[in-house]
């Protein structure tokens, strides 16, 4: 299996974890199933990667991967609302509150936030057994709340317009991004035997390839174009955020991103063939343009 | 111990639970401290009179009571906001959003709502054990999400301007209101022991409990006060929201509340002392005018 096969398999899992867009009330599911659609899937390919480098089975992954999807896909319906980065352009086409309403977005997100918990505690989809369920839970939990991405989200709305040092900056990358990336490769592992040291690699490479991803997205927010990313681009610059190309210069920024892609590479250099999937993942990242 | 004592208890849990204002971003944990103060617990104290009518440990139950409220919190954060209820008073003072702004409204509830779920995995509150832990995630999931709570609020703003009939008005009300209240006792009785028949009793005192409640809520915005309620009054009529009041007048919508709540006291009639808590319950909100 290569990256599109578990895109696909990924898909699959996704489309019995939604209700049905006639579901009652269906506006709220189909809102919802537009949310989930599009995106690289990064974070799910991220829980199927880590958990077969931690020798998972394969149906064991699903619920973790869909999970983590549904919150990171809540994640950018809220920040794209109009009180916070008021963004009409998302995964190529309008936005859930431009689509639908602002109430039906909030609500929208809310419905993917808790489905997201409620999707790894149900029984069509295999697990380990229920301490890995819960483990699941924690991870997902203390990535995504007020101490991971969400607290994340209110360091960036208060760095607007403030000059942050390049700590205060990583800390914030760290908690919006960093967290729930780290938070699938822990699903992952929880699944899994790994001794500790492959865990330890495996949680090394979460933060490399997590901070060289958003080095990256600020690099790619100057370089990109609407069309190929799939968003706005130049928004940084227009709310006046600090970015690592404001800090470091795009040549800067563009070899710091490289040097983490090299030290989440490094990571797993000694795991050999089960973690064929993590170094795929990451050729994939570093060589992205959206 | 009486209300009052389990509403203490139930006080010093919630603020173990809240991570202090002190805690980065600091903004953000004290909007979600804010959000959590007051109430009258409603949900908190099922937890603990079902589990206790169950056969539950007390300090088993303190998880499951916070948890819900911490769901409770949140949604009243985001009913809230302009795109939605458009309120400005809550619990007595002002909501979220005017004490602090809308994209950080925003957030705290989704804070509180991923906490919700992150206190139910943590050991400092004690549980029985794994499974009762991820029966508590699914029991509160089940009734926050899509097909409970979340979907209910949806109903509610879709029913402004129209006349609904009566049976789409109580499926609209246990979604909205009644799913979390049954999901709060569910949560009681996944601590405990109880037998089938006790269960199933327990569970029609739920949902008995919830629509009287919800009927008695339309009596109160109708009759009570700012003050009294610590909310604003009158909102039903002005959004032209179909309310028990409408459909069966004043009187009609009183004496349907109280049916309820006798349905209520006869489920749990053949309970004994184990149950007292549940009658003492029962009788603060057939009382309550606020």
């Amino acid at each position: 299996m290569n990256l599109p096969d578990f895109q696909a398999r990924f898909a699959a899992a996704l489309d019995r974890a939604l209700p049905a867009a006639s579901v009652h009330p269906a506006r709220l599911h189909e809102a919802m199933r537009y949310a989930a659609e599009g995106g690289k899937r990064l974070r799910a390919l991220l829980v199927y990667a880590a958990g077969l480098a931690a020798g998972a089975q394969l149906d064991h992954l699903d619920a973790p991967a869909v999970a983590v999807e549904l919150i990171h896909a809540y994640s950018l319906v809220h920040d794209d609302l109009p009180a916070m980065d008021d963004d009409d352009l998302r995964r190529g086409r309008a936005t859930v509150h431009k689509a639908y309403d602002e109430a039906l977005a909030i609500l929208a997100g809310d419905g993917l936030h808790t489905l997201a918990f409620e999707i790894l505690t149900q029984t069509q989809f295999a697990a380990p057994g229920a301490g890995t369920r819960l483990a699941w839970v924690q991870a997902l939990a203390s990535g995504t709340g007020s101490r991971g991405m969400t607290g994340g989200q209110v360091l960036d709305l208060e760095s607007e317009g403030k000059r942050l040092a390049l700590a205060e900056l990583q800390t914030l990358h760290r908690l919006k991004t960093g967290a729930l990336i780290e938070s699938a490769v822990q699903m992952g592992l929880a699944a899994g035997s790994a001794d500790m040291a492959t865990q330890a690699a495996l949680r090394q490479y979460a933060r490399a390839l997590g901070l060289g991803y958003q080095i990256q997205d600020d690099v790619l927010d100057v370089e990109g174009s609407a069309a190929s990313l799939g968003k706005t681009p130049g928004k940084d610059d227009a709310a006046e955020k600090s970015t690592y190309v404001r800090l470091l210069g795009i040549a800067g920024a563009k070899a710091s991103a490289a040097e983490q892609f090299q030290f989440a590479q490094e990571a797993i250099a000694g795991l050999g063939e089960p973690a064929s999937l993590l170094r795929d993942l990451l050729t994939r990242v570093a060589q992205r343009s959206a």
